[in-house]
Parts: C-alpha cells; sequence; structure tokens
C-alpha cells in the first residue's frame, strides 16, 4: 500500500537537509516564529526571519525556500510577502503559503487569494477549511480551525490545485497532496500534534526545507510530511501531555534518521 | 473556609471549557503569544491571535471571549483593542484586559485607563502595582513587576471596581477578586510561577476561557484563578528550575480534570 | 591559564544580579523575545521588552541596562533604538548590541553601523561575520549564521574594538572578548547551544545583566559569557536533543551557584 521510492526520497532529502543545511526565510506570524525556527535547526536546515520591506528581497536571494505564514497579518506585511516572492520567483527559489485562519476573515481569506494569483506558489499547507477558502470566499473557518474534514474537501482540492497551477497539501488526520493531477495521501502524524499551537505551520517549513533540496513539489511535500508526521508519532511515545510533546517534538525532528523515516514513512499513492 | 459552590463550579466549568472549545480572541503581546496560544490548547479552548484593524471586528464575531494585553504596546495597538473590544460589546463577547506594564509608562497608564473607560470590560487582571495604576496616575511599576501587594491594594482595589463598574483580580500569593460588592481570594498557586515570564498573562487567558462559558465575572474569575493557581501547585511537584516548570505547568493544565479541580480549589468568599 | 580573578568576579556578579535583579529594557527581535525573558528571569533578572517611540525613554530610566538586538528589524525600530539609546547614554545607563544578521542584508549592516556610531554602546555580541560586518560593509553572512571563525577575525575586531571605542565579544567555539586594549578567550560553551534559535541572543542578555550590576565592560562580558557556556555545558550532561535542551538551558542558568560557577569559569586572559 505505501510507496517505497517515496520512503527511500525521503531519507534522502532528510539526509540532503542536514548536509546542505539550506537557509530558510520565513514571513510568518508572531506567534510561531520561536518554534518553527527551532523545528527549523531541529531537522537540520537555517532559519532567517525578516519583513521588512527594505530586506526581504536581499534575504531571500540567500535562501534555499521562502516560507509564507498569514497568521498575524497586518496589510503592510502582505506587500512585504509579495515582494518577497516575487524576487523569489524571479530566482528559481520556490515558495510555500501557509494561509492560516484564511476563511475566518476577509483579511486573511483575500490576502491569501492574492499571494496564490499574483505568485508563483509552489506548495500551499493549510487545513482543510483553509485550503478550500482558496478557492471559495464563503467556506469559513473557526478562528485558525478547520470546520471540514480533509475527505470533504479532496474533490475540490484537485480541481483547485489545477486552476491555481500549485501544489496542494491538506493537513489532518490523514494529509492530501494534489497538484491537480497526482494524488497522495501521509498516512504519518498523531492527534498529540494538534494540541501544540503552531503544529500546522511547523508542518510547512519542513515543507519547505524539504523543497530547498528536492525541486519536486508533490515529492517534497509527501516526503516532508511523512518525516514530520514521524517525529509527531515518536514523540508520543515519550508523552501524552501537550507541553512536553511540543519539546519531544523537536527532540524527534532532530533524531530522526534516513533508516527510521525510510522504515516508518506511510506515504500512499492514489494516483 | 473554602466555598465548595465554587469549588464545584469550577469543576463545571472546565468541564465546559473542553466540551465546547470556545474561541478566544487575543490582541497580546509578543513575549507571550505562544506561551498563551498553548496553555488555552492544554486548558481544552481554541485560541486566535489576531490585531489588525481589517480583520479584528470579524474575528471577535466568531470568539467566545476577547483577552486585551498591553504588554509590547504601540499607540496602534490600542486602536485596535478598542475597535475589537467595542464590536464584543456590541455582541455582548466579554472582554478581559491585562494591563502589563500599566504604571510604569504614562503610555501604558493612560492606554489602560482608556480602554477600561471607552470600553466594558468584564475583568482586569493585574499585579497590584498595575491595578491600583487604573484609578492614580501617581502609582508606579517597576516595568512589569509590581512594587506593591495585593493587601496594600484590597481597599482602593474594592473602590476602584466599583468606579470603573468592572471586576479586579489581583493576583499574588494569594490572589484578590472583587466586583466592588463581592470580595473573594483565591489560594492556590506557587512561587515558582514568578520564574517563568507571562504567567500572569496566562491567568488572564484562563479568565477569559472561563468567561467563554460562565458569564458571571466574579465566578468565572475565581474558578479560572483555582484552576491555574492548582496547575501551578501540580506543576512544582514534578520540577523545581524554571525551564521545566514551564512546560511541567502546560502538561498540568491538560491533566486536571473536574474531581482534582474540585478537590484542590481553594476560593474563600470574604463577602 | 584560566583567571581566577574573574572567576571569582563572575560568582560575584551572578551574586549580584540575584540581589538586585536589574531590570532589563529589551528592544529585540520576535523570535527570542519569549526565550531571552525567560533566561533574565532565569538568571535573576527582571525583563521587560517595549519598543514603542512613546514609552522607550521612560522605561530605560528604570532599567540597569538597555538591550539593543536588530533581528526582525524596521527601520522605525530604529529610531526606537535610537532614542532609547540617547536616554541610556544621558543616564549612564549602559547599552549592549546584537547585531542579529548584519552583514545579510543592507538594512542590518547599515542599521547596526548607525547604532554603534551614534550610539555609545558598552558591549557589541555577535558572530564573526556579524562584527566584522560593522566595520567592512562587503563582509557577508549567511542569515543569521557567521561566515567567518573566531581566529579570522581577531585582528580586525582588536581594530575595530578601537575605532567604535566599544567591547566586541565575538562568540563561537571560543569567544573573544576585546576593547582593542585588553585580548581575553571564554573557553566555556557546548556545541549543542548552536541547536536552539537565540542561544546568541541569550548570550547577549546575559551579558547586559551582568553589566547592570559591574560596569566594567570586558569584565562583565567575559563573567556573563563564562555563567552562560558553564550552564550550555551543565544542560549538555542532561540532553543531546535540541527541545530539551533548550529547557535544560534555562534550568540550568537558574541552577547554578556561584560556587560552580567560580569552579566552572574557564576566562583566559590574553593580554
Amino acid at each position: 500500500m505505501f510507496d517505497m521510492k517515496l520512503a527511500q526520497r525521503a531519507a534522502e532529502n532528510l539526509k540532503r537537509v542536514r548536509e546542505k543545511k539550506p537557509l530558510i526565510h520565513n514571513i510568518t506570524n508572531y506567534v510561531v516564529m520561536n518554534y518553527t525556527a527551532n523545528a527549523l535547526l531541529s531537522c537540520g536546515a537555517s532559519p532567517v526571519m525578516a519583513h521588512a520591506d527594505e530586506e526581504v528581497e536581499e534575504m531571500v536571494s540567500l535562501a534555499g525556500a521562502l516560507v509564507l505564514n498569514i497568521g498575524t497579518l497586518t496589510p503592510h506585511w502582505v506587500e512585504a510577502m509579495l515582494r518577497a516572492g516575487k524576487r523569489a520567483n524571479a530566482l528559481k527559489v520556490p515558495v510555500v503559503l501557509d494561509p492560516v485562519g484564511s476563511g475566518a476573515t476577509r483579511l486573511r481569506t483575500e490576502s491569501a487569494m492574492r499571494l496564490t494569483r499574483e505568485l508563483s506558489i509552489g506548495v500551499v499547507r493549510g487545513n482543510a477549511s483553509e485550503v478550500l477558502s482558496l478557492g471559495r470566499k464563503e467556506t469559513r473557518t473557526k478562528g485558525v480551525d478547520s470546520l471540514h474534514s480533509v475527505e470533504e474537501a479532496e474533490d475540490t482540492a484537485i480541481a483547485l490545485a489545477k486552476e491555481l497551477k500549485t501544489t496542494l497539501a491538506i493537513t489532518g488526520k490523514v494529509d492530501l497532496v494534489t497538484d491537480g493531477e497526482r494524488i497522495c495521501r501521509v498516512h504519518n502524524g498523531h492527534e498529540m500534534m494538534g494540541s501544540v499551537t503552531g503544529t500546522g505551520c511547523t508542518a510547512t517549513v519542513m515543507i519547505g526545507a524539504f523543497l530547498a533540496v528536492d525541486p519536486h513539489p508533490v515529492e517534497a511535500t509527501t516526503t516532508a510530511l511523512a518525516y514530520f508526521g514521524l517525529a509527531g508519532e515518536k514523540a508520543a511515545t515519550q508523552t501524552k501531555t501537550p507541553g512536553s510533546y511540543q519539546i519531544a517534538l523537536l527532540d524527534a525532528l532532530f533524531s530522526i534518521d534516513g533508516d527510521q523515516l525510510k522504515e516508518g514513512a506511510r506515504i500512499e499513492v492514489i494516483r
């Protein structure tokens, strides 16, 4: 059932991140800046957070990937994201978007739509409500929590990926990854991940790190999500309470080696 | 000495938070955004942080409570707080204010005063200096640390609660809660809580979560503080050093169940 | 080889921080605000973060030291840093600068240069690339990671300290501290410190705390770095994974006492 080639590729991507230590440029929300920086360090990448109009173009030119995250957004930050994203596009630096809370407010929905339409985005990762909201303004999100299941969202997501010419990743109990043609499901993960703020955002930066070493969006995304999900499973063997779980998750990102990832990755290729 | 009905109510409020998972909208300081979001998740609520003028009114309309916290303040954020607060008032969404550092600078004192006077605030929680500064511009605060004891502040707090038509919670060794008529003291807590940044802010968001399920300010506040203090006590049985204590505190918020809270709550009704 | 007087002084400085609990005013980056606040609390100091133009002068007048950190910079924050710094200079409150990412973008390099030239800075702490960039605009930094070793930077740093009339601390495997005349090396520390985001920024706030009780920059800096490095060593005896390491480091800052520091400080005086 699970794809052995992608499991092997996950191990190779992880090894490459640890060797190359790609700089990941984040324009992201205040809540998760520290945690996602630590997660990137734990997986082997090198994080930098920079959002000033005056420096985002220079910073992204040093980067292996650009991560845009619209949690705690203001209009001024959207401009910085567009500026950084356009430069990234020109330099062929891959761009990942996390539309946090899209569907909850017009500012978020419209900003996420604008980013997907004015930039060439390699991968968008969100929960079902957030991703669906990119196609329909009427989709609602409860703050940053999904009101839809991954399964409900699947057909729309496939059509939307085609329309937006991007790869969409909807994370949930089982993650869906599709570029409109190909469809994969990643079965790694643990429900404890939902008890820590910013685990969705952390999945997104992992995709950024893997995209920096693997230019194929579906492959980079499925392997990154398998790695992150496996870390979530490993952390859950250590603790079942959220404070210590958030710490165990960073430890697991650091500890998992290529062999464990090859063994543990559960990526299903639907088509 | 301790009130059994309020101990019972604490257990019921905690249960309701875990069932309803109320969205708590925070406009808060950068230092504690991650920690208070994790604390809200650990207790069972759903946090969202949003401060843009363009979205606060929409976001608060989805929320069970609004938490305003003036640490790391700028004038622009005060405007967003007023906008969100007025909408919350119109929608009868309860509002909690944490006047972090009020008394230390004119910006903070005047902003806190303005918020208490232009909005209908359900509960204000601060240390003694911060709360006293709401009544007198001359009160001084050393940064974010109190220069006054809860006991010294009691009489003034009772008068001030009446004047501001709000419920005041002054946290310290023993917490004081008063709406000007009723006076309660909460005896839960542990001195280790002072060794972690943002535990005061975390007490405030717990009040927000409980207010979202219990519209009576004195009851919601005393029960939330008993719950948070009990978590502090439980965490101190695990560790006596601040790094691991901050993690143990999140774990304790998650682990405490209704029976433990009913058993452990030490709320004293003075009048 | 190691200086016994400075080891003794480290113990005395730590004791003084714990007795006086100096308020350390930080204008710093979003990524590390929470961690450095907790580190300051763990060592015994009292942190406050405040960046609004309207309040930085008042806040710094209450402080024992001012820490300026240019990570996640915008031009507006530079103005607040200059305003706070000028007031600190007028009041003889010592100022510490962390030029995070200087050399990576013009905004950061020029802002760091401007701060060192318009303010009287007691101590600048950075990695080798960041510190070198203060003297030469052509120095490059990979995001926030150094492209140079401490050894390579030594001669330039000595000349630069003289030129800027400040004390420079370059942290790395062995830390260099020089005011242009005196040269010291601090041999404490552990490579795990590089696996946690913001440990450099945390070294900087420790220098701020020690400067608040010891007005001699070389002495305050070497003793603070010995203390912080020793905490890093102690934490590494507890764990070798980055999530739990970041927590163990806070615990170690809290746990180390004067005798342990006197025993463990490895400060070498070159001249």
